[in-house]
């Protein structure tokens, strides 16, 4: 077999057996082939297809280029959720301990924020102390202990996605859905779970701006975790606006807590539990959906819920009081209201606007090696269809340098669009349910 | 301007500007990015296709990365021939010879044979101490003395080419139309010519099998070189079998002098003349392409041509009289009939197998940098149409080492497909005339 063949038969829109595809991974994988030959592949990929299985084996071979996780000695079903990311999008800090709380394992592992979206890693480190590169070890002692557990991706899970993904951002190959798909399959798979649930973001926050390249995609990671013998669904859901009113680590924790609390906006605490509850239904724990999100609002009121995220707190090193007294989270050392210009109602949102506001305030990455500052960001006063008067605030941030914040004032000036139309609040957070059959 | 947003730009379709393809070709000719963001964008070309406007810019860009050749201190046009190869095909031996006899300027700068496919340099190798590697100075001292000159390609001449064809060859992106012609038109303007005539074969041995797509790429060159400011012609010609009936390098130079003797096979000879007579017109010697005709076969008949190609044969280091007696040409050492199986008429020939039936014997290359023996190859003795009855010599085979001999023979006796149908000889050479608009 020669790789050149393969690019040749990729590029002529033929379907790849098992073998060429495996070929091709462990191949680029060991160093077999150089990096030309490749990203003329992922060319011919992106622009030609895959059908599902070819997405399937994709996956397969990425997921067996490192090792895979293994917790069949952990009785309990195991669930995780993977979102597509978006601004203020935080559900992981709720959902885990939810589900955690309400008998099933939540190995989760996540990434770090990028550009105008950000990342639970991120979120999770503005608590003191807390530590999310875990031992392997150590992982299965938390997990087993407390039923949840939050890292970072290691080297040694998926190292094919992470040779190919640094390949594809500098060859114009990253907006392939069959390459994004075995991306983000492979990552998760490996983490050794029986099911799991998507939130695919579409809006003008998500990478997925139309809500049918979101579908698509959704479909196609609910088609390979299926073949895979996996129980999926995927959820589409709105980003045209940021997720609940905080934007920013440390401001996001505080949110998830209100929610932890049975407080906090709607918006957020209803996605929190419509994913909770899937993660239920999905990981056998409930017999309807309907009986998870019951059971999820349970280990709300009861308080089970936050006591857990207090319990993993502890175990992962974080200092668990910060989370009851938002104090000894990291504080900036300045604010400052952005106020209307107009009067009316917030007819949109410009979201990846909003989360490059918080991003230049220090609070996000521009380029993977950049660190984040855990106490800046953004407090929305008003969201979508909330009326506002003229110097009514609109936001607050939460700064630590000015040099940027000229730049973060226009950018949330420029996001809210302010008109007389009464418009009202979007009601369709969750857009569309696509399940997986059961195999 | 980032190369990484200018893969996308091809991918997602759009038309490049000038500016954005001189800076991908200045841009990896200096080596400012590297092979797998090239061989990125070269995919993206090849499934997206370029604009006649890109094509003539990628064509520039390519031709400025070297030096080019400028003879307008030599009086009269400078003309060229271009063939898109096949097996057999040694009309440059007989045209150049005819145009510069005629009075017309033929700075040729040729190519080696590959695969089942030969080139004119190998031919002129196996005249002895015939050099193809001529100082610029020596080229314009022999282009000047007797009006042509027949040499190779040097590092000077579109490096870019050279650079971007070794990637092609190992990502799966040589079969684009606009990077073959930008390739081929690229290096002819760079030998300073006023006007080309193409020879674009198509059929078995040919690199483009269907018409349509010898047409097609056809139309991209003639397009381009207008828009450069050349005149001119493509001929679209038959490569369903062997052009004449002697392929091997030595051999075929003994018929390229039997046609400059008047002699040869009608095919051979038909199109050489053709080719002439375009050569004659477009450099302005004739005021059509019949009297180009006419002003051909007179320089055949007055013996001109044969002694131009003595005299060219000469200046540069070749043994001139080996033209006038064959035996002073390279010789086998063996020879071996193929005899015929059946009875009847020859239905087809594969060109293709015939071609690397020679290819066995030693004659050509399967990879770039073999070496060819100039003494062997195939003399057919039937052609498409010809009758035959079972036992009677198909070809004779002329061999050095009989160590793939069976192979050869082999690839001889599937070649040819003999039947009961009385079949015509193939009639239209020339299949179609593509004439580029004066400007």
């Amino acid at each position: 077999m020669r790789i050149v063949d393969l690019i040749r038969r990729k590029r002529d829109g033929h379907e790849l057996t098992a073998d060429e595809i495996e070929f091709i991974v462990r191949g680029y994988t060991h160093g077999d082939f150089p990096d030309y030959q490749m990203s003329a592949w992922l060319m011919a990929v992106l622009l030609k297809g895959m059908s599902g299985a070819e997405i399937a084996t994709l996956t397969e071979a990425m997921l067996h280029s490192g090792v895979t996780l293994d917790w069949s000695d952990l009785p309990g079903k195991k669930v995780d959720k993977h979102s597509t990311g978006g601004v203020g999008d935080k559900t992981s800090l709720i959902l885990a301990p939810i589900v955690a709380a309400g008998g099933l394992l939540v190995p989760m592992i996540s990434g770090r924020g990028l550009g105008h979206t950000g990342g639970t890693l991120d979120k999770l480190e503005s608590i003191p102390g807390f530590n999310v590169n875990l031992a392997p070890d150590k992982m299965r002692e938390v997990l087993r202990k407390c039923g949840m557990v939050l890292v970072g991706q290691t080297e040694q899970i998926v190292p094919a996605d992470k040779k190919m993904y640094a390949l594809r951002d500098v060859t114009g190959t990253v907006e392939s859905p069959a390459l994004i798909c075995a991306s983000i399959m492979s990552k998760k798979i490996a983490e050794g779970i029986d099911a799991l649930v998507l939130d695919v973001k579409t809006g003008s926050g998500a990478f997925m701006k139309k809500e049918s390249d979101a579908v698509h995609l959704a479909e196609l990671m609910v088609d390979t975790g299926v073949r895979m013998g996996k129980r999926m669904v995927a959820l589409i859901t709105d980003m045209d606006q940021p997720l609940g009113r905080y934007v920013g680590n440390a401001l996001e924790v505080i949110e998830c807590v209100e929610v932890l609390h049975g407080g906090g906006p709607a918006d957020l605490r209803d996605l929190s539990l419509e994913l909770s509850a899937w993660m239920f239904y999905l990981g056998d724990k409930t017999h309807s959906v309907e009986d998870g999100r019951k059971l999820a609002q349970q280990m709300i009121a009861s308080g089970a819920a936050f006591a857990k995220f207090c319990e993993l707190t502890a175990l992962q090193g974080g200092n668990a009081e910060s989370l009851r007294d938002r104090k000894k989270l990291p504080q900036a050392r300045s604010v400052r209201e952005v106020r209307s210009r107009g009067a009316g109602y917030v007819q949109s949102i410009n979201c990846e606007q909003a989360g490059i506001a918080s991003l230049v305030l220090g609070g996000g990455r521009e380029k993977k090696e950049d660190s984040v500052d855990p106490a800046v960001g953004i407090v929305l006063h008003k969201k979508v269809g909330d009326a506002i008067s003229a110097e009514e605030p609109i936001c607050t941030l939460y700064y630590n340098s000015d040099a940027r914040l000229g730049e973060a004032e226009s950018l949330i000036q420029s996001a809210y669009r302010i008109g007389n139309e009464k418009t009202a609040a979007p009601t369709k957070l969750i857009r569309r349910v696509i399940e997986g059959k059961r195999t």
